[in-house]
């Protein structure tokens, strides 16, 4: 029996100034007395927190704001916020920010209704009750995680990340403007976008890819490769900013249902012990972890290449295979994603227990289409080593 | 400001035999102590009946059956149906069958918990409250009413059908099993997955077209155009009836963020007062309704005509149109598509009440890309008289 499936998020609203009729989109979530408000102090300086805050204002709900989001936050730094905000009736959790401040409005917004700790919940399917509801508003064109059910949580001690995986992490309103993204800066708007491509990149080669995941797997490959070298250059580009948004959305619906793979693997170590930020660690990862794959992955990179827009009509598997990593590889350059982990401390001495790290996520390399060893996998660290 | 959202059903599991795991897929759900599972006489000959009960008292679930549906349910029918359940303590309700049983479902779940009747609940965003949590699983690829926020009513007296579009209408769970579809006989499977194919064309060329529609409309164009003579000519082959299934699916989804227009619109007469089913009556006039629109869609044909399977490369948008109406007429012949009203009790003295009518249903004429007048109606239903 081949079962798939699909959930995301209740409703998602989106288009260039779609904030700006938040009120309008808030349906019944617009009775809530209060609001809490969450995102990390770095983003108050845009304009995009106060026009939440106004219309919320507006409306009559009551709010306060939470701005203690650590980027890829830790397990501490989620149950301090929630120690803090725990006693308060909010009934209703708003996140505004990254990946980082998303996953950690959805895992406070399951804290509060269930009696379990941060570290209770990693795996999948350990969260027993609906959580407050939740609003979630994305500013960076990476993650998708305003519509996928997880959740990613650092664990220095571990020198990992884990994810929580559960329904109840699925917001109630999504709203995806474009126009938030505009102050991304450079390095941000490449290592997001490319994690963004990896999502899709991963689910469309997954043991788990099938029918719906390839459909949003292919039409995400297709918006990114169309889009991310103009975003970087001119940030101010809002129609490649937006086919970034919804590509980064479709990417977050595919692996849902389709799950990422290997290069996801490989990086959590790389956050969870050298702070790599997750965009940084896929995109350095995503050419060296493909070419491993490649002899498996062949025929499935024509129409791959073909949403790339590499080629067009017949070609052959080899040829198509061949056009990807290449663009994988200059994209590499153009966006000049660092491809060096000794900048960010990493000696060659520290590859084994990374290697044994990333042995552990079994819940992604399962998904990879070919199996990777531990020797494997420190091999492909090492390219990424002088 | 350009908006454009998506909403959807909580949860979607698709696959042959998807529906023997059903319990598996129930969450929440399986907490529920009673549950009133919603279908058509006819069907209950089918196994899949008997198979989702079996599956609910194997949860200790006790059930009942309600098989009063009719075909394409009036607001009497409804009423009826509603009053003989009202006060029984369902905590979730199931509908198995095609459209009809699926829409009948999701107002019965919102009369229950709304203190209204189902003709105050008529037109967009009149239902209060959400209902009894429903599970939707459909056994004709057409309507895609599994995944949208819409349900129609014949209104007999007014010689009408008229959708209610709420968000409380979607489902918590919806169950994709294309072998449900194995039985469904030749002429449906033509008349409701041209209704499918109906509803992603009308997205496509919408006024309210957007990108997420249109990766939704285009995917089930897609799915449908290389299926839907194959499930006709051989309803056992599962592939087919599978790819009608998602097809079928997307078109919800696509009309769901971007409306039917006037096939639809044109429709709902013909089954109000002439109890055409809806896939026929819609079949009938794609062809014509297309030719009516064509100077203002010629350029949108392209891609159509390209995920129709016509062409590959560069083609102008002349011969893109030409090949797409070749191709919908090239379908009536071939699934044996009505194209004489005359049959159905309509006499060229009944169109202009037809075309008056047909005007009232603004919901869905806004959407179309060229203004229909009551004149250019009378003349679109002419075409389908000798
Ligand atoms: N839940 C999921 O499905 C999922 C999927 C992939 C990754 N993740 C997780 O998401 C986190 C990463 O999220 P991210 O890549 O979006 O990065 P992030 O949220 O950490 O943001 C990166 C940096 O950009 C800043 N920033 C965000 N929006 C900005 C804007 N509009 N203008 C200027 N600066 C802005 C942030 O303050 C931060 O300093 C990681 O923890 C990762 O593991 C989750
Ligand atoms: N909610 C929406 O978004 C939406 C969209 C389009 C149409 N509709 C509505 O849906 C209704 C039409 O639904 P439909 O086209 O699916 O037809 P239907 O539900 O009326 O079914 C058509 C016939 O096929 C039979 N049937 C159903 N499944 C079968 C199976 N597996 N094997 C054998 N027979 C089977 C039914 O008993 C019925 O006699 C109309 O009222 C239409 O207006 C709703
Ligand atoms: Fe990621
Ligand atoms: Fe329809």
């Amino acid at each position: 029996m081949n079962l798939y499936g699909f959930q995301t998020a209740r409703r998602i609203v989106s288009g260039c100034n779609s904030l700006q009729s938040l009120r309008d989109h808030l349906g019944p979530l617009a009775q809530a007395k209060s609001a809490l408000l969450i995102t990390q102090a770095s983003l108050l300086r845009f304009g995009f927190v106060q026009e939440i805050l106004d219309q919320l204002s507006g409306l009559g709900i009551e709010t306060d704001t939470l701005t203690d989001v650590l980027p890829e936050p830790t397990a501490a730094n989620i149950e301090e916020m929630h120690e803090k905000i725990r006693h308060r009736p909010f009934e209703l959790y708003i996140g505004v920010g990254g990946g980082s401040v998303l996953d950690a409005t959805k895992i406070l917004s399951v804290l509060k209704t269930n009696d379990k700790k941060v570290v209770d919940l990693l795996g999948t399917d350990l969260v027993d009750r609906p959580g407050v509801p939740t609003v979630l508003i994305p500013t960076t064109s990476g993650t998708g995680s305003e519509v996928t059910p997880n959740a990613i949580v650092t664990l220095p001690d571990e020198e990992l990340k884990i994810g929580i995986v559960s329904r109840y992490l699925l917001p109630e309103l999504v709203v995806m403007d474009p126009v938030l993204t505009r102050g991304l800066p450079k390095p941000i708007t490449a290592a997001t976008g490319m994690d963004a491509f990896t999502h899709s990149f991963e689910s469309f080669i997954s043991n788990k890819a099938n029918p719906i995941s390839d459909m949003f797997a292919l039409e995400s490959i297709r918006l990114i490769s169309r889009s991310i070298a103009a975003a970087y250059h001119d940030g101010a580009d809002l129609e490649a900013r937006e086919r970034m948004m919804i590509g980064s959305m479709y990417g977050g619906m595919a692996l849902t249902s389709a799950g990422t793979a290997a290069v996801h693997a490989l990086a959590y170590p790389l956050g969870g012990k050298y702070n790599i930020p997750h965009g940084v660690a896929n995109s350095m990862l995503l050419p060296h972890v493909t070419e491993f794959n490649l002899d498996v992955i062949t025929e499935r990179l024509v129409p791959v290449a073909e949403a790339m827009g590499l080629t067009r009509g017949e070609i052959g598997a080899e040829e198509a295979s061949r056009l990807v990593i290449d663009q994988l590889l200059a994209w590499t350059r153009e966006l000049d994603i660092p491809q060096n982990l000794e900048s960010y401390g990493v000696t060659p001495a520290d590859v084994p227990a990374l290697a044994e790290a990333a042995m552990k996520v079994t819940r992604l390399l399962n998904n990879n289409p070919k199996k990777v060893s531990e020797e494997d996998a420190a091999a492909i660290y090492r390219k990424l080593l002088p």
